[in-house]
């Protein structure tokens, strides 16, 4: 089996270990799946005697009514990392423009292309900042952001995505921004540039994180472009999304209060957190998501905290940073006290 | 949207007719989904809040146990359309050899490849036969056989399946054998050859049909070659199998009784509706799946049944056929006498 460096392997953890641990390594809303969507999967379950709708028609009727976006604007896949095969599939971009760090994934399904990276620095506090304009050269056929970014949890500026967005369209490149996280950050949504005034932006979005499902897989792309929405039905199997995953995005659509709540929710316990880290004496940077990433002078930290019954992300093998990066999930203020009250542990056992 | 030329669309039906058809077009066993499977997909909704193990180690164990298969032979996907995907994006044969007529999803996912089709004969009733060994050229890389077929429903003989598996393995071609149906064939599965004797043999397998759950995704392979195995798992995302999906499979891998008694149930249903189809003057293929091709002269009978409710399989598209072929699935004895009542009045209104 390959050595998947991504967070939330709580199984292997389970093997290894013989417990559940508490998981701050995939960074998933901590309240649990919401009511409403945890009747809609169990309503489902009698509906999957049948194929699921290769078009997902249900879902992308609910989420455009709920995003005020055209249906028709709106590739439904397995997972958010199910579209981001099919659009490498689709546009095989020759050269890719990546950050460093950014989230793994956009890189292993650019396998073939030249990639290249825009290393965020340490110093800014690994914000997108106007240095990523010169990067974007007129040989660059696709951009990947995330917004906010994983594992910094740094968002990007409006105004400065939508010059990113501008140049791009004017070279003819794709501009994919990951907004995955985007709805956990307070008025997130409102900041992401409009699909009809940029022609090759393509926005990921998911409701795994903020609904707590992330077994069910279920996320989508927008964008203006429908010949590429075309092209994205035919670049794998038409079967891809579940009858479960589909009524589960239909009832998500449906929540706007629980987002709401989540988010302040959310906000609130990062803030916490944040000063808990900080008074340890650890570098935090100042992330808008459910996830802070920090830095701490011990390489070991994941193990030692592994051994504790925490998992965090160890974010060494990022591109961009180093031994001592480390990115934890914001959950609730039980598991903030369980991870602070770990490392003050492992500080006095260090003395 | 594209237009697939699928069984099983219901949801295009329903927002055509304004109802929910007798769905003989897509080939699912018609008693409903076990207790014991529905009871776990339920039970599973709780853990969607973890992403699914990408390892798929539950699943592999109980199917490694099940068909006495180390697990480490093993790849499950988000449904074998999945497996497929995969399979193409990793083997990518310059030359394929495909029967004329099979199921389509194997040239979708061998597109750029030379598919060379090796024709089955109406006068054969559509049988492979010795002939398709003459066609297997050293310059073929991959031979994708359906067994049973898909739309025929003939099983291939096993010493020609191991002749062909041999012929394969001599050459280093690849023969994926898609036995999705293979187990709703009474003794089906004692029929393939021993992954052992065959290096080149990869078997494809799915619960969906026998289970009734095709709306869940879920379908696994089976090869000897091991590196192989490693390879699927690096042609996607990791976390193509749901936790629904995981967490089913488990479930099917343990109703052994059920497999029997639907079997059994099938066969006798099948024979019924193959006799009653002659009966009316229709020609009927020998098929010992859960579904029968049969040939009307009549090319608008899709249509004319679909206004009465019923949703069968036009064939007239698939390579190797022509208008007038069609393939109803074999469901229970009511729906059954719905298609033969059905087709009586058609015979009366055309008099």
């Amino acid at each position: 089996m390959p050595d998947y460096i991504h967070g939330g392997d709580v199984y292997s953890y389970a093997a290894q270990f013989g417990r559940m641990p508490i998981d701050l390594s995939a960074n998933i809303a901590p309240f649990g799946i919401p009511d409403a969507v945890r009747q809609a999967l169990h309503d489902a379950v009698a509906a999957c005697t049948h194929y699921p709708d290769p078009f997902c028609r249900a879902p992308r009727a609910a989420i455009g009514e709920a995003e005020g976006v055209d249906p028709a604007r709106l590739y439904c896949g397995n997972g958010a990392a199910d579209v981001l095969d099919r659009l490498a599939a689709v546009l095989r971009p020759k050269t890719a423009l990546l950050t460093a760090p950014t989230f793994a994934e956009y890189a292993r399904t650019l396998a073939g292309a030249d990639i290249r990276l825009h290393t965020l620095r340490a110093d800014e506090g690994f914000a997108v900042t106007e240095r990523l304009l010169a990067d974007i050269t007129p040989d660059i056929e696709a951009v990947y952001l995330c917004d906010p970014n994983n594992p910094t949890g740094r968002t990007i500026e409006p105004a400065l995505l939508r010059a990113i967005a501008a140049r791009c369209a004017s070279i003819g490149a794709r501009l994919i921004v990951d907004a995955c996280f985007l709805d956990l950050v307070a008025d997130g949504l409102s900041r992401v540039p409009a699909l009809d005034e940029y022609p090759t932006l393509v926005l990921l979005r998911a409701y795994t994180k903020l609904f707590a499902v992330p077994g069910v897989r279920f996320g989508w792309c927008m964008t203006a472009d429908t010949a590429l929405i075309e092209q994205l039905y035919r670049a794998g199997q038409p079967w891809n999304v579940s009858v479960l995953a589909q009524a589960c995005a239909v009832a998500c659509a449906g929540e706007r209060d629980y987002v709401r709540q989540t988010v302040q929710r959310i906000a609130h316990e990062r803030s916490r957190l944040q000063r808990g880290l900080a008074a340890r004496g650890l570098t935090v940077y100042p992330g808008e998501a459910n996830f802070l990433l920090f830095y701490a002078p011990d390489p070991a930290l994941r193990d030692e905290l592994a051994q504790r019954g925490i998992l965090i992300r160890d974010c060494a093998g990022y591109p961009g940073l180093a031994p001592g990066y480390y990115r934890t999930a914001v959950k609730t203020a039980r598991e903030s006290d369980a991870l602070l009250a770990a490392l003050d542990e492992i500080g006095r056992e260090a003395r």
